[in-house]
């Protein structure tokens, strides 16, 4: 067989990268593929972490050591981050997303296949390298962002539900406030998750942060750690949730005159690079 | 500005193209990224869809016209697709799948972010084309999996409810029989779907076909069309649930002297190329 020329493999390369995200591909895999030396690899992986690092593509990262190999993390240029938020928060200011009762309307945003992937994307970012073992979310509306944060960050997604269902096997069950001084319950399949695991928490809102606390409690049960809260849109508060960190996207006031929510870009985003 | 070469051109391409997928990126973007002339972007274009061929990357189409440009539609070959779902079989098919009263745990599974990713494309698969302008599911356990069909179709995700919410506005409400003797009840905000449009109904399981023909139903009260109906895992029926298309990943029969389910492949997925 004929070797197969530079600019079909990087082709090649690229689509199983982006394919594979936070994931380290050995070179071998690759030498296998094309019937290659290492170092013709790695002059092709050079090539794509150039135009990674000129494009803005996201970070190609080579690892070394026995499980060595290459590894693609998708990030969104700050600008860019940036401008999309801006432009969530536009949408959301619009006088027709609010409902009855100074509720807004979210849902036709958190079913964009763009958005909501984008939305994964800069979940992820500060959780690159974090040691995650899971994103962890409560039923039912975050469920979409938190399937892309958990398929940027390549670790399984764990579902908390209102009540433990057959269909999940034995159960643990939490009550926690919710913040409006009514009680809710929580649930988790004991399969879910193990002691010494660490989770992202990803949810699409947080008012009074019952379901946020609820879902630390719960993590508490299982013997997991928290390596951080993610939320697309959270109410600004004096004082934070939790000692962990927190990275909401859009952070909203209540104007009790209009009846409405003011939504504003998060401070944290305007540092990323 | 000197030249971008063509190696390095590909790479951007590539990327681009995966992280958009199902959308017709128009030549002049790409002839604009680069400072090009359409004719030196339409070989590059004809080389990534060489390389997709030979290296089954998925479909790479050129559409020609005003609104022309390159299509990437990620898809999985067929050896892969049955070597995967046959591997998903044989995890299910484990005695310590089941859990008590005949149910069997999947909740792992569609947990796993490459799994979920895989079952996204192979649910997109027959759809293409089929002027699908959203997905639809019942909450809670086939979000992940519908949210990545979704994404592979680069159409919204809708999501029906269990009751209707104050955040999602007025809402359309249906009852329907649970297949099982029993009366359940689903919600769908007005906002969510529009006259005249055309769904794809997925979830994760379906036994007796009640929630199924329940979004049937309501898809009929908006005035919707259904594409067909994709399941993780179906019930082995006698009759056909409607006269839509259906394709299940796995089928499966009841036991009932072990109280446990055999699950098999669905003979569709033979034919994918």
């Amino acid at each position: 067989m004929d070797k197969v020329k530079r600019a079909e493999r990087v082709i090649v390369m690229t689509r199983v990268l982006c394919g594979l995200p936070n994931q380290i591909i050995p070179y071998g895999r690759f030498c296998e593929m094309f019937d290659l030396a290492k170092s013709s690899v790695s002059e092709d992986v050079a090539m794509i972490q150039k135009a990674a690092r000129d494009w803005n593509l996201g970070e190609v990262e080579t690892i070394t050591g026995a499980a060595g190999g290459v590894r693609f993390r998708p990030r969104v240029l700050g600008s860019e981050v940036q401008a999309f938020v801006a432009s969530l928060c536009e949408k959301l200011n619009a006088p027709d997303r609010m409902l009855p009762g100074g509720y807004l309307y979210l849902s036709d945003l958190l079913a964009d296949p763009e958005i909501v992937r984008k939305i994964g994307l800069i979940m992820a970012g500060p959780y690159y390298g974090q040691g995650v073992d899971f994103v962890l979310t409560m039923e039912t509306k975050g469920i979409p962002v938190a399937t892309m944060t958990a398929v940027a960050l390549n670790v399984p997604l764990v579902i908390a539900r209102r009540s433990s269902k057959v269909y999940e096997g034995s159960a643990v069950n939490i009550t926690f406030p919710d913040g409006k001084g009514g009680i809710e319950t929580m649930s988790l399949a004991r399969r879910a998750a193990q002691n010494g695991q660490r989770a992202l928490i990803v949810d699409d809102f947080m008012r009074h942060g019952g379901t946020a606390r609820g879902m630390i409690s719960l993590m508490a049960e299982f013997g997991v750690s928290v390596a951080g809260l993610a939320f697309v849109l959270a109410q600004e508060a004096k004082a934070p949730l939790s000692q962990l960190p927190e990275h909401p996207l859009m952070l909203f006031t209540e104007d009790k005159e209009r009846d409405a929510l003011k939504v504003r870009p998060a401070p944290w985003l305007e540092q990323i690079a």
